[in-house]
């Protein structure tokens, strides 16, 4: 169970998995200026003082929710070559991010409202993966496939800016061509692996 | 005077101009769902009619008014390198992309309901600037920068993409460090252009 940084009281773990699941389906149905507190006990059958007691207030009870999200990031399989490593990454990356859409969709609005919801959603969605493709270029290297080891802050930054701006900006799908146009076109030859 | 595709009567310019000031005004003060056809004509002194003679609907007025926002889209200067020609490139986008942020914002959740809008943003704010990039890259082979015209398509999708991540998503400025971080980090490594 995700520990957030503001907890104050503990609640049944099936309690408070209720609560998140009801703010997240409210983020996504009537988005975060719209989700009410009244709203979220009334789905979660619980009071609102015991929403009260567990978060200070909407910016919190959101970071916890999204912070819930992160669980289902996925695990960076080792298919034997950085080519299929990186098809196998940026693929689980779209599915993570095609359910985390209507959720960020909603925020957008209200993060130019409330900065710290900007740097909530930077902590526990946009910041995430760098470990996880570090290890990817590391087996690279460790196959003679990469010289040295590479930049996958960077790597990190440009899938996750092409993946964000076809889902929410261009609206094309997040389609297996597409994610071998990324691999193939910008994020081995950023990495200097130009060959096929 | 941007042609409409959908342009049934002409209106005088400056009622035009006025027209579709209020339709940019709307879209980033109330949205796009929320943006009456009643509001845009109070607030250019026209009538209904006179705007349904002009335009069919909300998604062409809407086209109309996106077209026009695409006339303040930056020259790119010749730097005399494609090092600044980039940074200059990627400056201009900044701040026009800055501008068009809060109408950008107001139609992402339209563009989910109503797939024809993603076809016009598309057009008129995401597609644009090929054009002008590849001159900078021809200009790069022809001073003997880049060995062969590189891809300005995949350039300008990566760009662009950084910028609205930034822009919409984490929130951070588009400030010139930053420029010359996506510069030096991302498109010259892409162009097979490393060194500094």
């Amino acid at each position: 169970m995700p520990q957030s940084p503001a907890t104050q009281h503990r609640l049944d773990p099936a309690r408070e998995t209720a609560i998140l699941d009801a703010i997240r389906e409210l983020l996504a149905e009537v988005g975060y200026d719209r989700m009410s507190i009244d709203e979220v006990a009334r789905r979660a059958r619980a009071s609102k003082a015991t929403i009260y007691r567990r978060w200070s207030g909407k910016p919190d009870m959101v970071a916890a929710a999204l912070h819930g999200l992160m669980i289902d990031h996925p695990p960076l399989p080792d298919t034997g070559s950085l080519r299929g490593d990186l098809i196998a990454a940026m693929t689980g990356f779209c599915r993570v991010y095609e359910r985390k859409q209507p959720i960020v969709l909603s925020l957008l609005a209200a993060i130019r409202a409330d900065p710290s919801l900007g740097r909530l959603l930077h902590e526990h969605v946009l910041s995430t993966g760098v470990t996880e493709t570090a290890a990817v270029l590391d087996r690279a290297v460790a196959r003679g496939e990469l010289a040295a080891s590479a930049d996958a802050t960077t790597l990190v930054e440009v899938g996750k800016a092409l993946l964000w701006h076809r889902l929410l900006l261009s609206g094309e799908p997040l389609d297996q061509p597409w994610v071998i146009h990324v691999v193939d076109d910008v994020l081995r030859p950023l990495l200097g692996v130009a060959d096929r």
